[in-house]
């Protein structure tokens, strides 16, 4: 048999398996567990019959190019769809500036493949999305943490990592942000931030990369509109590539998104993506305008709101119920995810075995946190980030009793060990 | 404003618009243009009905997997079909060897992100799929394309190329073909010369990436089902990545293809995927899942070997009536592409201009031609692919006879210009 190792590229001779997709394999298992760990929206709250009529009038109009070929750059009455969308979230950003992703992490990709080269620096939120840490470390970026705030990404530490970077003659490309509810951490960067993260991004020549798929899912007890405001809608100087997707609004199995970029940079966008799938499948791409052009879109966002509202509040009270004196978190003022801190004695990968004999899963927080500098900093071991948007209000009851009995027999483990390790050094 | 030339990587600095997706472009202008460009299926073939019964089906029962995210290898019962289909092509890989991809084009660029560093070589035939060789450039491979004879790639010139890039230093990672219908040549390789390229392939250590998306439409009157057996069904040593896919049987708006190849491959294949869209769109392997359950597949594909060996016909009576004095090709025994070739005087890409004068559009045949080595070898000026499947029979034989009129325009003013050059010098 052949030996395959020795034709691997570099990039894929250190390609990981993602933390939260082999999750889905413990899942896929078929044992009772309550998954608090892959960021799913709720499918029950899929516009179910919305989609029935778009698709038998699809299919019933046998219109060849629901089926067939189309542009690369994305079927152009979706295109225009998008730009009402963005219009509405304050980005006037005209056709050339936009295409159509296979997903955010399409987009995610192509953002790496335009404009990373192996060990270009890349900034990144320490926690971070794991999705686009794995598109980042797939080009061979070097990729450097920055602390975050109770209001998002410290501005003092961005500031310093690039100084120290541009001292060693570092050339760092962009800064990646997820500004609203944050992946993993729910956290909302404050609109004074915002303006001042781009002027930093102006004078240190860097660009942003703002992703923003949870946008429209914040609470309205807890954040209004106007604090979802995009860094984007305020850029003149064509500092700022958005993503943004139809996934965590209508269902993520269409895999529709978008990037919208300054012209230069989204054309070629559209030459990687022309080799990478061609084009974004094109009755997905219907289902998805039709749906935003009847209203369906209009109609599910105040419900989706509600809805995982609730959740959180239902997560919120089973924590503080169940292992309040042990865990603290930031309260989560939209989005799909709470990001829990553990007592500093626990390490979440390590427990993550007991989890599943107690029926729960999470993803431990170590995978979120990246940090090329090689200096120590926050491991992010005794972190973990539960997703509440997915389970039934009763599974997450149910998955948060789980998990208070996984701590409590984790830290009891813990003290006899510890106990053990007093006597053996006595 | 930003320049942004100053952010791209060198990959992106190198990205060119794909020729036959700039078609798309002028196809879009709305003109009536005749395309024998694109390589589309034919949309009056789709099976609509039992497309919208499906999706009827699907919706109904609210299955929360249809619209979720799913495994990114695939949909299980899908992948388990796809075996069933393998089986029948005498290829007998087990589950851990298959992942569907989006659309080939995805398996072509999983392909080269996992196998190819930039500067590493992989040998190509002359001409080859302009969308591979896309994918090839995008990871920076240096491609040398290998002539072809009448029953596909020349051997001794195979092996040439491989012996002097050996000597050079050069190590060759695969050599790509299309053996069944070739895009854009329609060329079939010989049984025995499949044979021998994999035992070549063993001798020189070299992987093969056979592409085979037109395996199914060999057309009964000039080609067997036994005639375009894969050379991985020979496969003994995990020397082959194959590469299949529904979008020239059901419908390319899916993007629904597969991978199937060794395990280590798959799984690096599979984290590279993770890291690029995630998964493929779950209606769309649901949709493309029930087609083949339900036999709608199976139907299919007589109808379309008719359909399209029926328009074949069409195109090459046309050619031969319309100036069948001034073109030649070989005929095509099965899928979408006749490859013709000019008189030498003319160049099919400057020609272009007075094509879409007469509204008809080809892709010029420059494009698929490759050759990293920079010695001569031909250039594909005097040839270009039409494709027969997308046109109505109609459209195909008014397409011909707008193209016979540009080729002797074309050839007057050459004549033209060659004259007055000729007084110019006397």
């Amino acid at each position: 048999m052949t030996d395959h190792d020795r034709f691997l590229s570099r990039a894929a001779g250190r390609m990981q398996q993602s933390a939260i997709r082999k999750m889905g394999t413990v899942l896929a298992s078929g044992r009772d567990i309550i998954s608090f760990a892959p960021g799913y929206p709720a499918p029950d709250t899929f516009a179910w019959r919305d989609f029935q009529s778009i698709a038998a009038d699809l299919f019933g109009a046998q219109d060849g190019s629901v089926l067939q070929y189309g542009p690369t750059r994305g079927y152009r009455p979706l295109l225009e769809s998008i730009l009402g969308i963005q219009q509405r979230r304050g980005i006037a950003a005209p056709l050339e500036e936009l295409i159509v992703t296979t997903g955010s992490q399409q987009g995610l990709d192509l953002v790496a493949r335009v404009l990373i080269d192996p060990g270009d620096v890349i900034l990144v939120e320490r926690p971070s999305y794991v999705g686009a840490l794995s598109a980042f470390r797939n080009v061979q970026a070097a990729m450097v943490g920055v602390a975050q705030e109770e209001d998002g990404i410290d501005l003092a530490a961005l500031d310093d990592t690039w100084t120290r970077l541009h001292a060693d003659g570092r050339r760092v490309k962009f800064v990646y942000v997820v500004p609203n509810f944050q992946n993993p951490t729910g956290l909302l960067i404050g609109l004074e931030k915002r303006k001042r993260l781009l002027d930093w991004a102006e004078r240190r020549d860097v660009l942003i990369v703002e992703d923003d798929p949870y946008r429209e899912l914040y609470f309205e007890d807890s954040a209004t509109e106007a604090e979802v405001h995009p860094i984007k809608a305020d850029d003149r100087e064509g500092r700022v590539v958005y993503l943004s997707s139809f996934s965590k609004t209508l269902a993520p199995g269409y895999r529709v998104a978008w990037i919208s970029a300054p012209p230069a940079l989204t054309a070629k966008f559209e030459m990687a993506k022309q080799a990478e799938d061609l084009l974004t499948g094109s009755l997905d791409q219907r289902m998805i305008y039709e749906a935003c052009k009847r209203g369906v879109l209009e109609r599910q966002l105040p419900v989706l709101r509600r809805e995982y509202a609730r959740k959180r509040d239902v997560m919120e009270q089973a924590l503080r119920r169940e292992c309040g004196d042990l865990v603290r978190w930031p309260k989560p003022k939209g989005g799909f995810f709470l990001w829990l801190t553990l007592p500093p004695a626990l390490d979440a990968d390590r427990m993550l075995e007991r989890a599943i004999e107690n029926g729960v899963i999470y993803v431990a927080g170590d995978a979120f946190f990246v940090n090329a500098l090689g200096d120590a900093g926050p491991s992010g071991r005794n972190t973990m980030r539960l997703c509440f948007s997915a389970p039934t209000a009763e599974r997450i009851e149910a998955g948060v009793a789980r998990l208070a009995t996984t701590l409590r027999g984790e830290l009891a483990a813990a003290a006899t060990a510890a106990g053990a390790a007093g006597r053996g050094a006595s």
